[in-house]
Protein backbone atom coordinates (compact mmCIF):
# COMPACT_ATOMS: atom_id res chain seq x y z
CA UNK A 1 0.00 0.00 0.00
CA UNK A 2 1.93 3.06 -1.32
CA UNK A 3 -0.62 5.31 -0.17
CA UNK A 4 -0.34 7.03 3.69
CA UNK A 5 -2.72 6.29 6.44
CA UNK A 6 -4.75 8.40 8.11
CA UNK A 7 -3.34 11.31 9.67
CA UNK A 8 -4.15 14.60 10.93
CA UNK A 9 -7.27 13.45 12.13
CA UNK A 10 -9.11 14.48 15.13
CA UNK A 11 -11.93 12.89 17.41
CA UNK A 12 -15.13 15.20 17.02
CA UNK A 13 -15.62 16.80 20.16
CA UNK A 14 -19.06 17.96 18.79
CA UNK A 15 -20.93 14.27 19.81
CA UNK A 16 -23.40 13.76 22.79
CA UNK A 17 -21.42 13.25 25.61
CA UNK A 18 -21.27 10.15 27.85
CA UNK A 19 -23.20 11.94 30.87
CA UNK A 20 -25.82 13.20 28.67
CA UNK A 21 -26.41 9.62 26.96
CA UNK A 22 -26.02 8.09 30.86
CA UNK A 23 -28.28 10.71 32.02
CA UNK A 24 -31.26 9.98 29.33
CA UNK A 25 -30.75 6.15 29.28
CA UNK A 26 -30.45 5.85 32.93
CA UNK A 27 -27.28 3.65 33.36
CA UNK A 28 -24.00 3.95 32.79
CA UNK A 29 -22.11 2.56 29.57
CA UNK A 30 -20.06 -0.47 29.57
CA UNK A 31 -18.49 -3.64 27.34
CA UNK A 32 -18.96 -7.27 28.88
CA UNK A 33 -16.35 -8.92 27.38
CA UNK A 34 -17.98 -12.43 28.28
CA UNK A 35 -14.01 -14.70 27.25
CA UNK A 36 -13.94 -18.69 27.37
CA UNK A 37 -13.30 -22.25 25.48
CA UNK A 38 -16.19 -23.19 22.96
CA UNK A 39 -18.60 -24.72 24.72
CA UNK A 40 -18.75 -22.75 27.92
CA UNK A 41 -21.54 -20.58 27.37
CA UNK A 42 -20.70 -17.67 26.49
CA UNK A 43 -23.45 -17.27 23.92
CA UNK A 44 -25.82 -18.28 25.53
CA UNK A 45 -25.26 -16.44 28.71
CA UNK A 46 -24.76 -13.14 26.97
CA UNK A 47 -27.76 -13.57 24.58
CA UNK A 48 -29.66 -14.16 28.18
CA UNK A 49 -28.07 -11.36 30.46
CA UNK A 50 -28.98 -9.41 27.01
CA UNK A 51 -32.46 -10.24 27.33
CA UNK A 52 -32.65 -9.36 31.04
CA UNK A 53 -31.21 -6.01 30.81
CA UNK A 54 -33.70 -5.17 27.82
CA UNK A 55 -36.30 -5.93 29.86
CA UNK A 56 -34.98 -3.82 33.14
CA UNK A 57 -34.74 -1.13 29.81
CA UNK A 58 -31.19 -1.00 29.31
CA UNK A 59 -29.96 -0.57 25.77
CA UNK A 60 -28.20 -3.55 25.59
CA UNK A 61 -27.08 -5.46 22.53
CA UNK A 62 -24.56 -8.63 21.99
CA UNK A 63 -21.77 -8.76 19.88
CA UNK A 64 -21.06 -12.49 18.89
CA UNK A 65 -19.19 -14.52 16.43
CA UNK A 66 -21.46 -15.67 14.26
CA UNK A 67 -23.14 -12.46 13.26
CA UNK A 68 -19.94 -10.58 13.22
CA UNK A 69 -18.07 -13.17 11.58
CA UNK A 70 -20.98 -12.69 9.12
CA UNK A 71 -20.69 -9.33 8.22
CA UNK A 72 -17.83 -7.08 9.70
CA UNK A 73 -15.70 -10.12 9.54
CA UNK A 74 -16.72 -12.27 7.07
CA UNK A 75 -12.91 -11.34 4.84
CA UNK A 76 -11.15 -12.70 7.62
CA UNK A 77 -10.04 -16.53 8.77
CA UNK A 78 -8.73 -18.22 11.40
CA UNK A 79 -4.83 -17.85 10.75
CA UNK A 80 -3.28 -16.28 13.65
CA UNK A 81 -3.14 -12.55 11.76
CA UNK A 82 -6.62 -13.25 11.55
CA UNK A 83 -7.95 -13.55 14.67
CA UNK A 84 -5.89 -11.20 16.14
CA UNK A 85 -7.92 -8.52 13.57
CA UNK A 86 -11.16 -9.77 14.16
CA UNK A 87 -10.58 -9.54 18.17
CA UNK A 88 -9.38 -5.90 17.46
CA UNK A 89 -11.88 -5.05 15.44
CA UNK A 90 -14.30 -6.06 17.78
CA UNK A 91 -13.22 -3.98 20.21
CA UNK A 92 -13.20 -1.23 18.39
CA UNK A 93 -16.73 -2.15 17.57
CA UNK A 94 -17.75 -2.45 21.30
CA UNK A 95 -15.67 1.18 21.71
CA UNK A 96 -18.65 2.62 19.64
CA UNK A 97 -21.26 0.86 21.28
CA UNK A 98 -19.95 2.23 24.54
CA UNK A 99 -19.81 5.53 23.08
CA UNK A 100 -23.40 5.46 22.39
CA UNK A 101 -23.99 4.58 25.50
CA UNK A 102 -25.24 1.18 25.04
CA UNK A 103 -23.73 -1.74 27.30
CA UNK A 104 -22.52 -4.10 24.84
CA UNK A 105 -21.80 -7.66 25.63
CA UNK A 106 -19.08 -9.61 23.53
CA UNK A 107 -19.24 -13.27 23.19
CA UNK A 108 -15.99 -14.62 21.35
CA UNK A 109 -12.94 -17.20 22.97
CA UNK A 110 -10.92 -14.46 22.59
CA UNK A 111 -8.27 -17.06 24.39
CA UNK A 112 -5.39 -14.59 24.38
CA UNK A 113 -4.38 -12.28 27.34
CA UNK A 114 -3.12 -9.92 24.96
CA UNK A 115 -5.89 -9.22 22.74
CA UNK A 116 -8.27 -8.85 25.67
CA UNK A 117 -5.83 -6.61 26.67
CA UNK A 118 -5.41 -4.53 23.84
CA UNK A 119 -9.29 -4.27 24.11
CA UNK A 120 -9.13 -3.30 27.65
CA UNK A 121 -6.83 0.05 26.76
CA UNK A 122 -9.70 0.92 24.06
CA UNK A 123 -12.19 0.92 27.11
CA UNK A 124 -10.70 2.47 30.38
CA UNK A 125 -13.34 2.19 32.88
CA UNK A 126 -15.68 0.71 30.88
CA UNK A 127 -14.30 -3.27 30.23
CA UNK A 128 -15.83 -5.96 32.72
CA UNK A 129 -14.10 -9.05 31.40
CA UNK A 130 -16.56 -11.92 32.25
CA UNK A 131 -14.50 -15.13 32.28
CA UNK A 132 -17.03 -18.23 31.37
CA UNK A 133 -15.33 -21.02 33.13
CA UNK A 134 -17.05 -24.60 33.68
CA UNK A 135 -13.73 -26.28 32.91
CA UNK A 136 -12.58 -27.84 30.12
CA UNK A 137 -14.13 -30.83 31.03
CA UNK A 138 -17.39 -29.27 30.92
CA UNK A 139 -17.00 -27.44 27.52
CA UNK A 140 -15.80 -31.06 25.64
CA UNK A 141 -18.73 -32.62 27.35
CA UNK A 142 -21.30 -30.03 26.03
CA UNK A 143 -19.99 -30.24 22.73
CA UNK A 144 -22.84 -28.56 21.06
CA UNK A 145 -21.28 -28.36 17.36
CA UNK A 146 -19.24 -31.46 17.66
CA UNK A 147 -16.33 -29.30 17.35
CA UNK A 148 -14.00 -30.91 20.41
CA UNK A 149 -14.94 -34.38 19.01
CA UNK A 150 -13.36 -33.56 15.54
CA UNK A 151 -10.86 -31.47 17.27
CA UNK A 152 -9.71 -34.73 19.22
CA UNK A 153 -9.73 -36.55 15.56
CA UNK A 154 -7.57 -34.44 14.48
CA UNK A 155 -10.07 -32.42 11.60
CA UNK A 156 -9.82 -29.08 12.84
CA UNK A 157 -5.82 -27.55 13.32
CA UNK A 158 -4.96 -25.02 16.12
CA UNK A 159 -8.82 -25.84 18.41
CA UNK A 160 -8.80 -23.71 21.44
CA UNK A 161 -7.85 -26.11 24.32
CA UNK A 162 -6.95 -29.11 22.57
CA UNK A 163 -4.66 -28.13 19.83
CA UNK A 164 -4.07 -24.22 20.88
CA UNK A 165 -3.65 -22.28 23.75
CA UNK A 166 -6.50 -20.90 26.03
CA UNK A 167 -5.03 -17.96 27.83
CA UNK A 168 -7.14 -17.55 31.39
CA UNK A 169 -7.99 -14.69 32.48
CA UNK A 170 -5.74 -13.88 35.71
CA UNK A 171 -8.17 -10.94 37.49
CA UNK A 172 -11.13 -11.35 35.79
CA UNK A 173 -14.13 -9.02 36.95
CA UNK A 174 -16.07 -11.97 37.00
CA UNK A 175 -15.56 -15.86 36.89
CA UNK A 176 -18.52 -17.47 36.50
CA UNK A 177 -19.02 -20.97 36.59
CA UNK A 178 -21.44 -22.36 34.42
CA UNK A 179 -20.79 -25.55 35.01
CA UNK A 180 -22.04 -25.32 38.50
CA UNK A 181 -24.15 -22.73 38.49
CA UNK A 182 -27.76 -22.72 36.45
CA UNK A 183 -28.04 -20.28 33.34
CA UNK A 184 -30.31 -18.28 35.84
CA UNK A 185 -28.02 -17.99 38.58
CA UNK A 186 -24.95 -17.05 35.57
CA UNK A 187 -27.42 -13.83 34.68
CA UNK A 188 -27.81 -13.03 38.23
CA UNK A 189 -24.62 -13.22 39.08
CA UNK A 190 -23.56 -10.51 36.32
CA UNK A 191 -26.48 -8.51 37.03
CA UNK A 192 -25.52 -8.02 40.55
CA UNK A 193 -22.23 -7.18 39.61
CA UNK A 194 -23.36 -4.49 37.22
CA UNK A 195 -25.37 -3.13 40.04
CA UNK A 196 -22.59 -3.55 42.60
CA UNK A 197 -20.26 -1.33 39.94
CA UNK A 198 -23.09 1.11 39.74
CA UNK A 199 -23.26 0.44 35.75
CA UNK A 200 -27.32 -0.25 35.88
CA UNK A 201 -29.65 0.77 38.57
CA UNK A 202 -31.39 -1.82 41.14
CA UNK A 203 -34.36 -3.08 39.84
CA UNK B 1 -4.18 -16.98 3.40
CA UNK B 2 -4.27 -20.66 3.86
CA UNK B 3 -7.14 -21.76 6.40
CA UNK B 4 -10.42 -21.41 5.12
CA UNK B 5 -12.96 -18.87 5.83
CA UNK B 6 -15.96 -18.73 8.50
CA UNK B 7 -18.33 -21.18 7.44
CA UNK B 8 -21.39 -23.17 9.02
CA UNK B 9 -22.14 -20.17 10.95
CA UNK B 10 -25.78 -18.84 11.71
CA UNK B 11 -27.17 -15.87 12.66
CA UNK B 12 -28.28 -16.52 16.66
CA UNK B 13 -31.60 -16.16 16.83
CA UNK B 14 -31.84 -15.85 20.45
CA UNK B 15 -31.14 -12.16 20.38
CA UNK B 16 -33.96 -9.34 21.07
CA UNK B 17 -36.36 -8.92 18.13
CA UNK B 18 -36.74 -5.74 16.50
CA UNK B 19 -39.88 -4.68 17.51
CA UNK B 20 -39.19 -5.47 21.28
CA UNK B 21 -36.38 -3.09 20.70
CA UNK B 22 -38.69 -0.45 18.84
CA UNK B 23 -41.76 -0.91 21.23
CA UNK B 24 -38.87 -0.19 24.13
CA UNK B 25 -36.99 2.45 22.71
CA UNK B 26 -40.60 4.14 21.40
CA UNK B 27 -38.78 4.78 17.67
CA UNK B 28 -37.78 2.89 14.81
CA UNK B 29 -34.21 1.43 13.90
CA UNK B 30 -32.28 3.39 11.01
CA UNK B 31 -29.54 4.10 9.07
CA UNK B 32 -29.30 7.93 7.84
CA UNK B 33 -26.21 7.30 5.11
CA UNK B 34 -25.26 11.06 4.65
CA UNK B 35 -23.17 11.40 1.49
CA UNK B 36 -21.50 14.10 0.13
CA UNK B 37 -18.33 16.43 -0.77
CA UNK B 38 -15.71 16.93 1.67
CA UNK B 39 -17.39 20.43 2.75
CA UNK B 40 -20.79 19.51 1.96
CA UNK B 41 -21.72 20.09 5.73
CA UNK B 42 -21.98 16.00 6.45
CA UNK B 43 -20.33 15.88 9.21
CA UNK B 44 -21.94 19.22 11.01
CA UNK B 45 -25.39 18.01 9.70
CA UNK B 46 -25.10 14.87 11.58
CA UNK B 47 -24.01 16.30 14.54
CA UNK B 48 -26.48 18.12 14.67
CA UNK B 49 -29.63 15.85 14.30
CA UNK B 50 -27.83 13.62 16.56
CA UNK B 51 -28.07 16.08 19.33
CA UNK B 52 -31.65 16.80 18.14
CA UNK B 53 -32.71 13.20 18.06
CA UNK B 54 -31.20 12.45 21.62
CA UNK B 55 -33.11 15.43 22.83
CA UNK B 56 -36.08 13.69 21.93
CA UNK B 57 -35.36 10.53 23.50
CA UNK B 58 -33.90 8.85 20.10
CA UNK B 59 -30.78 6.44 20.68
CA UNK B 60 -29.06 7.96 18.05
CA UNK B 61 -25.14 8.05 17.32
CA UNK B 62 -22.75 9.22 14.70
CA UNK B 63 -20.24 7.23 12.97
CA UNK B 64 -17.68 9.35 11.06
CA UNK B 65 -14.92 9.75 9.39
CA UNK B 66 -12.66 10.95 11.86
CA UNK B 67 -13.69 8.11 14.51
CA UNK B 68 -14.12 5.46 12.46
CA UNK B 69 -10.48 6.17 10.67
CA UNK B 70 -9.04 6.60 13.68
CA UNK B 71 -10.05 3.19 15.35
CA UNK B 72 -12.39 0.46 13.30
CA UNK B 73 -10.32 1.66 10.15
CA UNK B 74 -6.81 2.68 11.22
CA UNK B 75 -5.24 -0.11 9.28
CA UNK B 76 -6.44 1.78 6.25
CA UNK B 77 -5.22 4.20 3.87
CA UNK B 78 -6.28 5.78 0.85
CA UNK B 79 -6.09 3.55 -2.19
CA UNK B 80 -9.41 2.48 -3.86
CA UNK B 81 -9.10 -1.24 -2.59
CA UNK B 82 -8.58 0.98 1.24
CA UNK B 83 -11.43 3.22 0.43
CA UNK B 84 -14.04 0.54 -0.24
CA UNK B 85 -13.09 -1.74 2.45
CA UNK B 86 -13.33 1.31 4.96
CA UNK B 87 -17.62 1.74 3.12
CA UNK B 88 -17.71 -1.93 3.30
CA UNK B 89 -17.18 -1.72 7.72
CA UNK B 90 -19.21 1.40 8.09
CA UNK B 91 -22.11 -0.22 6.50
CA UNK B 92 -21.80 -3.77 8.48
CA UNK B 93 -21.15 -1.39 11.82
CA UNK B 94 -24.34 0.38 10.65
CA UNK B 95 -26.06 -2.86 10.38
CA UNK B 96 -25.43 -4.04 14.20
CA UNK B 97 -26.28 -0.28 15.17
CA UNK B 98 -29.89 -0.68 13.50
CA UNK B 99 -30.00 -4.57 14.71
CA UNK B 100 -29.83 -2.94 18.03
CA UNK B 101 -32.31 -0.79 18.13
CA UNK B 102 -30.67 2.48 17.00
CA UNK B 103 -30.59 5.42 14.51
CA UNK B 104 -26.82 5.18 12.96
CA UNK B 105 -26.34 8.07 11.39
CA UNK B 106 -22.93 7.63 8.93
CA UNK B 107 -21.12 10.96 7.76
CA UNK B 108 -18.65 9.74 4.72
CA UNK B 109 -17.73 11.06 1.41
CA UNK B 110 -18.92 7.64 0.24
CA UNK B 111 -18.24 8.87 -3.32
CA UNK B 112 -19.33 5.56 -5.09
CA UNK B 113 -22.51 4.93 -5.98
CA UNK B 114 -21.76 1.08 -5.98
CA UNK B 115 -20.61 1.22 -2.40
CA UNK B 116 -23.32 2.58 -1.71
CA UNK B 117 -25.60 0.26 -2.88
CA UNK B 118 -23.80 -2.33 -1.24
CA UNK B 119 -24.36 -0.31 2.34
CA UNK B 120 -28.22 -0.15 1.35
CA UNK B 121 -28.51 -3.87 0.41
CA UNK B 122 -27.01 -4.96 4.10
CA UNK B 123 -30.18 -2.42 5.42
CA UNK B 124 -33.28 -3.48 3.70
CA UNK B 125 -35.67 -0.84 4.81
CA UNK B 126 -33.97 0.42 6.98
CA UNK B 127 -31.61 2.92 4.81
CA UNK B 128 -32.12 6.76 4.39
CA UNK B 129 -29.88 7.95 1.53
CA UNK B 130 -29.28 11.86 2.57
CA UNK B 131 -27.43 13.26 0.24
CA UNK B 132 -25.78 16.97 1.26
CA UNK B 133 -25.50 18.89 -1.69
CA UNK B 134 -24.93 22.53 -1.28
CA UNK B 135 -22.85 22.15 -5.31
CA UNK B 136 -18.84 22.14 -5.36
CA UNK B 137 -18.66 25.72 -5.74
CA UNK B 138 -20.56 26.16 -2.27
CA UNK B 139 -17.89 22.90 -0.70
CA UNK B 140 -15.10 24.45 -2.26
CA UNK B 141 -15.26 27.46 -1.07
CA UNK B 142 -15.99 26.38 2.43
CA UNK B 143 -13.19 24.36 2.50
CA UNK B 144 -12.55 24.31 6.68
CA UNK B 145 -9.58 21.98 6.15
CA UNK B 146 -7.40 23.35 3.53
CA UNK B 147 -7.72 20.52 1.11
CA UNK B 148 -9.23 21.91 -2.24
CA UNK B 149 -6.43 24.44 -2.01
CA UNK B 150 -4.02 21.55 -1.59
CA UNK B 151 -6.07 19.33 -4.12
CA UNK B 152 -5.91 22.15 -6.98
CA UNK B 153 -2.10 22.80 -6.16
CA UNK B 154 -1.73 19.14 -6.35
CA UNK B 155 -0.39 18.34 -3.48
CA UNK B 156 -3.32 15.70 -3.21
CA UNK B 157 -3.76 12.98 -5.39
CA UNK B 158 -7.55 11.68 -6.15
CA UNK B 159 -9.82 14.29 -4.43
CA UNK B 160 -13.10 13.63 -4.63
CA UNK B 161 -14.78 16.92 -6.40
CA UNK B 162 -10.94 17.55 -8.10
CA UNK B 163 -9.61 15.00 -9.24
CA UNK B 164 -11.51 12.02 -8.25
CA UNK B 165 -14.93 11.46 -9.08
CA UNK B 166 -18.20 12.35 -6.80
CA UNK B 167 -20.76 9.89 -8.32
CA UNK B 168 -24.35 11.93 -7.08
CA UNK B 169 -26.92 9.85 -5.49
CA UNK B 170 -29.70 9.29 -8.76
CA UNK B 171 -32.50 8.66 -6.12
CA UNK B 172 -31.66 9.94 -2.32
CA UNK B 173 -34.54 9.43 0.07
CA UNK B 174 -33.67 13.27 0.98
CA UNK B 175 -31.66 16.25 -0.62
CA UNK B 176 -30.55 18.56 1.41
CA UNK B 177 -28.80 21.61 0.17
CA UNK B 178 -26.89 23.18 2.79
CA UNK B 179 -25.98 26.02 1.28
CA UNK B 180 -29.71 27.32 0.79
CA UNK B 181 -30.64 26.25 4.28
CA UNK B 182 -29.87 26.89 7.33
CA UNK B 183 -28.38 24.25 10.11
CA UNK B 184 -31.77 24.75 11.97
CA UNK B 185 -33.45 24.41 8.45
CA UNK B 186 -31.39 21.56 7.60
CA UNK B 187 -32.05 19.75 10.37
CA UNK B 188 -35.75 20.28 10.34
CA UNK B 189 -35.60 18.61 7.16
CA UNK B 190 -34.06 15.58 7.86
CA UNK B 191 -36.32 15.43 11.35
CA UNK B 192 -39.51 15.68 8.92
CA UNK B 193 -38.14 12.95 6.86
CA UNK B 194 -38.02 10.80 9.90
CA UNK B 195 -41.79 11.51 11.31
CA UNK B 196 -43.08 10.64 7.32
CA UNK B 197 -41.82 7.79 7.17
CA UNK B 198 -42.66 6.69 10.81
CA UNK B 199 -39.29 6.24 12.10
CA UNK B 200 -39.56 8.74 14.98
CA UNK B 201 -42.49 9.83 16.42
CA UNK B 202 -44.15 13.73 15.92
CA UNK B 203 -42.60 15.51 19.11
Amino acid sequence: MAEPKASNLTWHGGHVDAERRAALLGHRAACLWFTGLSGSGKSTLSTAVEAALVARGVQAYVLDGDNVRMGLNSDLGFAPADRAENIRRIGEVARLFVDSGAVVLTAFISPYRADRAAARALLPDRFVEVFVDPGLAVAEARDPKGLYKRARAGEIPSFTGVSAPYEAPEHPELRVDTGALSLAESVDAVLAHLQSQGIIPAP
